[in-house]
């Protein structure tokens, strides 16, 4: 049986009034002694003050989900501190859920989420969820809240969405190293789509300037520092002068075997990285790097859901940002 | 008026089982058509599985909330991970609200939790809330879940608590320095009350070793990478071998100053730093430092909260937890 309010009172002997300030924290008048008992009575009832059912004759519960694979990496913790910030000022309250990377935590949570009545979801799917695809938007379809996929998405998918554009990154990437005249470049490539993609533009750059198949080095990372630290060894061990490097922890394992084989950047070797993060951590050594402005990601995202929400007219369900080149000298001319 | 499953059924000329399998997302034989008149017909009512509803006669949610002031530091992040692992595999589920570390926001946030029906909450308060520790109190008593505070805490509150004692790692590693024989011994200090207790700790050692108060420097700063960079400036100007820098943000702004002035870590220079996070981000530089293992606090507040919401009998309402001093070569005999 579901414990009310005027139960709470009753038990408590005091006005319904009263409790109902006690349990929503409002200043009241009271002596120590009933507002303890008052609270005590509500935990022993197990009574919780039911936002929700409130929000049920709103309609609206002014709170947002959004779906993170991996809190950890400063990328993600970066979105997330945006969009929230974006949300707070736009007067939705934001409850972020770490999905780990896998699938099945993306069915589960947003499943929760949906169920504890938030007004629409941010949504980065997992890895993992590129290999059930059908089934991930099958099951978005039949959500019944709105919702705005972030940073990665599925090809073809209805949806709404927002991202980067990965391949446009890496060819730029790799441009700047071929127009200092660099020819025998390196690629350290990341895993999942977005990897892909990188991948993708930095060959795209290559073939442009014709560059022979036999020429073209790509090492595989998967864009944890350590193997950054192994691609080094497979750097040095060929006869390579530029390399592009798929994202910065990637970057930062490289750095740090060249700095113990006491070769330099941009005297031994050119590069360019990803995601431009690494300022505060190389110290006096700059690297050039493709940026990706999280915040303006963050902003286009939490916008889009607003609007669907508030059931603006949508000129486009997809909007694809553009990374930046920013040049810090690691290439040298050649 | 609440819309009914019932009334989506009869909307859709369908059976209720039947918008119940496609509104939980469960398969079930049906031609595209039909799933999406169900779902269309359930989005135009705002029919939201109710979820919490559902909880409302278990009593139980297995959600939980953790409240964070900062997302994006490394530090958060890493405890939001492994709190949100350890929940997980407990059969929990956690959502994560940021606070941006204001007074005001853990207030509407804890509430938002509450009403959302959690079981138990993880809260990390602002570090503005220590100016307001009264009314905190006095909100968190009358809380109607279970709480436990993580990393932050009001000396002398009587909930649960678990935290690392920032005065003892402070002191080992000022005493570091002072058992190789350093006496000019500067501390790069922090803010908010971990930064209070730090700074206690660096003076304790000294006072340990009778080091006259005329020999000891203290430059303030904020935990964030320029005010490292900054103290820097000082330490150079003065008669100083050794530097306890109370975070490993201050620490990296620190060794930019010191790159840039071609002085060498330890050959110049002794530090010690906080938090020894740092292996990744210094090519081929290994900084001693003080470790704060995350993991373990994570563990341990969630088996608190755990243990708490079980009703399980608490020896101690407050765990503290050691840090350990990590010896990475940075400190110079002399």
């Amino acid at each position: 049986m579901k414990v009310t309010i005027k139960d709470i009172a009753q038990q408590a002997n005091v006005s319904v009034s009263l409790v109902s300030l006690v349990l929503n924290h409002k200043p009241c008048r009271l002596s120590k002694e009933t507002r303890e008992r008052i609270v005590r009575i509500a935990k022993e009832n197990n009574y919780i003050v039911n936002q929700h059912a409130r929000s049920l004759v709103t309609k609206k519960s002014h709170t947002l989900g959004l779906v993170i694979p991996d809190i950890e990496n400063i990328f993600f913790s970066t979105l997330c501190k945006n969009i929230e910030e974006y949300c707070r000022k736009s007067g939705y309250t934001l409850m972020i859920v770490n999905t780990n990377d896998k699938v099945e935590e993306d069915f589960r949570l947003i499943k929760m989420l949906e169920g504890k009545g938030v007004d629409g979801l941010f949504i980065t799917v997992s890895n993992e969820s590129f290999f059930h695809k059908d089934k991930m938007e099958f099951f978005l379809k039949s959500l019944s809240v709105p919702y705005v996929m972030v940073d990665r998405y599925y090809e073809g998918l209805e949806g709404y969405k927002t991202f980067f554009d990965n391949q446009l990154g890496a060819y730029l990437a790799t441009k700047h190293l071929l127009a200092k005249g660099h020819r025998k470049i390196a690629c350290i490539s990341g895993p999942s789509n977005n990897g892909y993609l990188r991948l993708q533009g930095f060959q795209q750059a290559m073939q442009e300037y014709h560059i022979p198949t036999d020429q073209i080095h790509i090492m595989e990372g998967d864009f944890h520092y350590q193997s950054g630290y192994e691609a080094a060894k497979k750097v040095i061990a060929q006869d390579i002068t530029g390399v592009f490097i798929a994202n910065d922890m990637m970057t930062l394992g490289f750095l740090k075997y060249m700095a113990e084989q006491h070769k330099l950047i941009p005297e031994h070797y050119s590069i360019v990285s990803y995601d431009n993060t690494m300022a505060p951590y190389t110290q006096g050594q700059a690297i050039s790097a493709i940026d990706q402005n999280v915040k303006e990601l963050a902003v286009v995202a939490s916008q889009l859901l607003i609007d669907v929400m508030d059931e603006k007219k949508i000129a486009e369900h997809e909007k694809c940002l553009s990374p930046q080149f920013v040049d810090n000298g690691s290439v040298k001319k050649i």
